[in-house]
């Protein structure tokens, strides 16, 4: 056993829409000894992700609502010190739930895999090697099944699902056309992540840029935002086009439903289908689709951003950083 | 050739929203003889549907606006009364897209097909064994494809397409709930229809009414109203619901969009989908879909309401008496 004590960020109080830091307390207690069936983790890096917003809400979510004083829930990546689970051997660098702590005793179920790419920094298990790769990859390919040629409209493109979904779509085949918020972002696209066509929602007329980039109507639109972003999307769908709606990052409160257009009209005229798609659902298809995003990493066609915090006192803010669009890239806490 | 005027309804003005009486002027001009490839059509039913509200509106479309002093485009069903197409002759009973005109000279691509089910009224070929059918089977079938023991909630229930849809539903499994405005319109649906839960809009409590019809949530939405209706019954999804859009009667006006609950999240958490159908996009499968429906109508499984206008007058507030509810069953016009 280790005498690091467990350093943490729990749920102080219960935010309305995004989090802010004064939601969040540090505190530091005694690791918990695993006992039969668990393992204990030293985490070197949490995630930070949209979803998390959800999370801490008493709202209607796919998870029951973080309780006020536990460990805020999140994907973390760590290597395993202490095994009382059959499956896994001290050494092992693992990933899965285990929440904003330093040292995470957890039941086996909740390591979603170990990290077996140890050519390629762990910390990429949290982004394109994690959740948001496997979000990008199966969202796009599950719900929206793009074919060569057709045109990928992405919102948050430069950010971490984002990013992976315009390339992913090249990849295929696609053209790709991103939808930033900023010229730094915007570069981004165009530079680091291979946008055919990268469109600034912040400088004006995305209408006017829609059209001249999608001369021929959007065939997928993958979602993080359903603001005014989608509005302007939603109508340049193209025939049959399919919407993923992956995250919804341009609302902060959904309690009451916020108003915005209604789209039945537009999906009635283009036969147009939007879908929810949670990645969870999928699990039995991370092993495969992680396989081919590590290939696709190691030979180029893939590349990333990271935006690294430093320590437990600055993830108290990150949430909301992601939400204030801040980060460029994957937004990860180094655990301090 | 025959020497029966050819009495007409063409489009005096373009309506914004529904159309009104005025919209429209009753003409008698002479029949015009057909060329190669045409045939000539006595009409003996015109077809009334919602969708004719968006073919006289100048607003995007999956066809082009009827022109200002054009007949007003309608299915409808007749007799050849001469054929210059090898494809149809004489005495045979045809329905297509002839509009709202007496005799109708058409080229043979407007028949839809010809009427062979000699033992039923030929009206049906406007109703249930015509595009409401059609609409209501192949909507549910390719868009939700519902598995037995699945809550399929039906709004206007009572309806032309409705009405179809509820019992298509139970003949395949299902359990069916309508929504209906008005105690005549629930009963029918209750009694007439075999839904197994019927409730009434506007007697108010309609969330408390979907909770209780629909304990485990809703499978499968078949829309054909978009408005309020619709933003209640998304609040009672079911893990990967599927709505079908199939038609937006509780708007009147769509430039500019109007305004509504945002469906992201619910469709987010539901993982469920949202899809425009037409049928159009589907005649391929028209002919072995009738067959089916009519076998259904001979065999008890399927029955129908008409409500029957008389003559070209009454046509031109038809529309109107379908987007205020007016109608018990299919609205048809007897042709004088």
């Amino acid at each position: 056993m280790t005498a690091t004590p467990n350093r943490r960020v729990v749920l102080a109080e219960r935010p309305k829409g995004v989090p802010e830091p004064r939601h969040f307390r540090v505190e530091e207690v005694d690791p918990v000894p695993p006992r039969d069936g668990e393992v204990l983790v030293r985490v070197s890096h949490w995630s930070v992700d949209p979803a998390m917003r959800g999370w801490v809400n008493d709202v209607p979510n796919y998870l029951p609502p973080v309780a006020i004083g536990a460990v805020m829930r999140s994907f973390a990546v760590g290597e395993v010190v202490e095994s009382r689970h059959p499956g896994f051997a001290s050494g092992e660098v693992v990933t899965g739930m285990l929440g904003w702590q330093r040292m995470a005793t957890v039941p086996g179920e909740a390591i979603d895999r170990k990290v077996a790419e140890s050519d390629l920094p762990p910390s990429l298990a949290l982004g394109i090697l994690g959740l948001n790769g496997v979000t990008a990859y199966l969202g796009l390919t599950t719900v929206a099944d793009p074919q060569p040629g057709e045109t990928v409209v992405v919102s948050t493109a430069a950010g971490a699902v984002g990013s992976a979904v315009g390339q992913i779509a090249r990849a295929l085949g696609c053209r790709a056309v991103g939808i930033a918020g900023g010229p730094e972002k915007v570069a981004l696209c165009r530079e680091a992540y291979g946008y055919d066509a990268a469109l600034d929602y912040k400088a004006g007329g995305l209408d006017a840029g829609l059209a001249a980039a999608c001369p021929d109507g959007v065939d997928v639109y993958f979602d993080n935002t359903c603001g005014p972003i989608s509005d302007r999307v939603m109508g340049h769908l193209a025939q049959n086009a399919r919407v993923v709606i992956c995250g919804t990052a341009a609302i902060t409160d959904w309690d009451p439903l916020p108003q915005g257009p209604r789209v039945h009209r537009q999906l009635l005229v283009k036969r147009a289908r939007m879908q929810g798609f949670l990645a969870f659902d999928h699990k039995d298809r991370y092993a495969e689709t992680i396989d081919r995003l590590a290939g696709w990493v190691r030979d180029g066609t893939l590349t990333w951003r990271e935006h690294v915090l430093d320590g437990a006192e600055a993830a108290r803010d990150a949430i909301g950083m992601l939400y204030r669009g801040e980060n460029t890239g994957k937004l990860i806490v180094a655990v301090d």
